[in-house]
């Protein structure tokens, strides 16, 4: 049993746990037990409680954690790592400690820095995955985009994280449809892929974005996209605002869930550029096992 | 008694009504009675009771509305009127009627066009304001910005509306203050100068809106910008993006209430635009005036 650890992604929402044996995973859960939802900061107590099933079988399972739950509303204020960053800064800049039960528990640090357009830029969780990435797919350069309510285009080099930058896509698609003039009164809506691709075309041509997505109001008006398919607009305008920022020179990686990175795989077509997909959950159990490695190399 | 005439301004969420004697304010009201708050489409029961106090006094007074009203969710589906559009286009628009109190009643139409980043574009209320600017101010060319909910950008020339662009920044700018991850957890706001600047000057340098906006989070981590100045600092991002697509060489005019034009004049300083604000209400009852004085020529 000694090589049987606990990975976690603990963000804002949502709780995801793996229980692994040698890097296989051989259960996993999934809850909406996100930070939010840990009542008064009791986080020992809410991990203890997710995951009792594993404990009940083996109290101490050493447990490696990454994204919200280390920062500073997190269970520990954990500093960023600074760019570029790569696996060796994440391990030396962890959190180490030991859980009331028992179990040795590490989380790993975000990594902030500035962004291409000389904003500061932060990301917590998004970094395991772009280390698994680059053991999965090992070259010099890579160019990754992980879509999500906050995506991050990242650029790496020799396995470090060199710049990234946030587009705060998908809190936007989503405000946009559930609280905007543009969601109000629309029907049920159904996916329809050429709305979507319009949207992407429309959003191609260098548009400014709070004139841009009023066109979701009025192409409805208009009669141009059916109100059952604004949804697909929307989606096709932000992912293709986003995608006009990549330089189509230059093949990419998408990270991420297949629903979410077939949709920009489409809109990639539309715009020319060359994405090629990779499961973001394979990327980010890569990355906590090269980790996991590390930690095992330096503490044993 | 036979110049006096009511000009109702009805849009989606607010109502408001001017009481006029030679074209001369002597009454006016205001509530939060929109097309929104209208029961089953009750509109003529709705106007009556909100005009009680001055059909009380006067039963047949005239009425001349514009907004919302004349839209597909008001009383009348007006169409809308093409651009090139001035006056007397307005006036061959309108939707004439009685009311069932026996008032004369015109609601004067919406303009649609296609907006110089060449999507199609409408606005309902604003054409009124435009009219009344180019009457108060007489030249061969207006540029001029309506700030607000879905702010509009437009060019007159000779009098006629001949091309606008509609921006979403206070739309925007309220989703993001109180439904998105950037106004979460926000101490009272304070309004502050310096980060309305900050803002202002960060959002000139052509970063795309989901980035930018995201600088309001990472500012707030790094202790650039206070957490009670947020909002300034939003504000400043999202007026200094829509300032940085009015040509700095090109003098315009904003047109609206003195608290928001004021925000534009203090960005308009940091952008180097020259800018002169004109009260938005005095617009309205201008241009209005100017068509009612059509009607009665016209119909007389």
């Amino acid at each position: 049993m000694k090589n049987n650890w606990i990975a976690i992604d603990w963000g804002t929402t949502n709780f995801r746990a793996f229980l692994l044996e040698n890097n296989q995973v051989i259960d996993s859960l999934s809850e909406p037990c996100g930070l939010l939802s840990v009542q008064e900061a009791q986080f020992a107590a809410a991990l203890q409680c997710l995951l009792s099933p594993w404990l009940a079988a083996t109290p101490h399972l050493p447990i490696v954690m990454a994204g919200m739950v280390g920062s500073q509303q997190g269970w520990k204020n954990v500093p960023y790592a600074s760019l570029p960053a790569g696996a060796g800064d994440l391990f030396d800049g962890s959190c180490t400690f030991q859980t009331p039960w028992g179990s040795p528990a590490w989380i790993i640090p975000g990594v902030n820095g500035t962004s291409r357009y000389g904003q500061p830029d932060v990301m917590r969780g998004e970094e395991i995955q772009l280390l698994g990435l680059v053991a999965m797919h090992p070259a010099e350069n890579h160019l990754a985009l992980l879509p999500g309510t906050h995506s991050k285009h990242a650029r790496m080099h020799h396995g470090e994280i060199i710049d990234f930058s946030t587009f705060m896509t998908g809190e936007l698609f989503s405000l946009l449809c559930k609280q905007s003039l543009l969601g109000r009164d629309l029907p049920q809506q159904v996916p329809h892929d050429a709305s979507f691709v319009f949207g992407v075309e429309t959003a191609s041509q260098n548009t400014p974005f709070s004139h841009l997505i009023f066109s979701a109001r009025t192409r409805r008006l208009m009669g141009d996209v059916a109100a059952e398919h604004i949804h697909s607009y929307l989606s096709g305008l932000l992912i293709g605002y986003e995608l006009a920022e990549v330089d189509v020179a230059v093949p990419a990686w998408v990270v991420g869930s297949p629903a979410l990175t077939a949709r920009y795989l489409r809109a990639a077509e539309v715009t020319g550029l060359t994405l090629t997909a990779v499961d973001g959950d394979s990327c980010f159990l890569r990355g906590l096992a090269l980790l996991r490695s590390l930690i095992q190399e330096k503490t044993s």
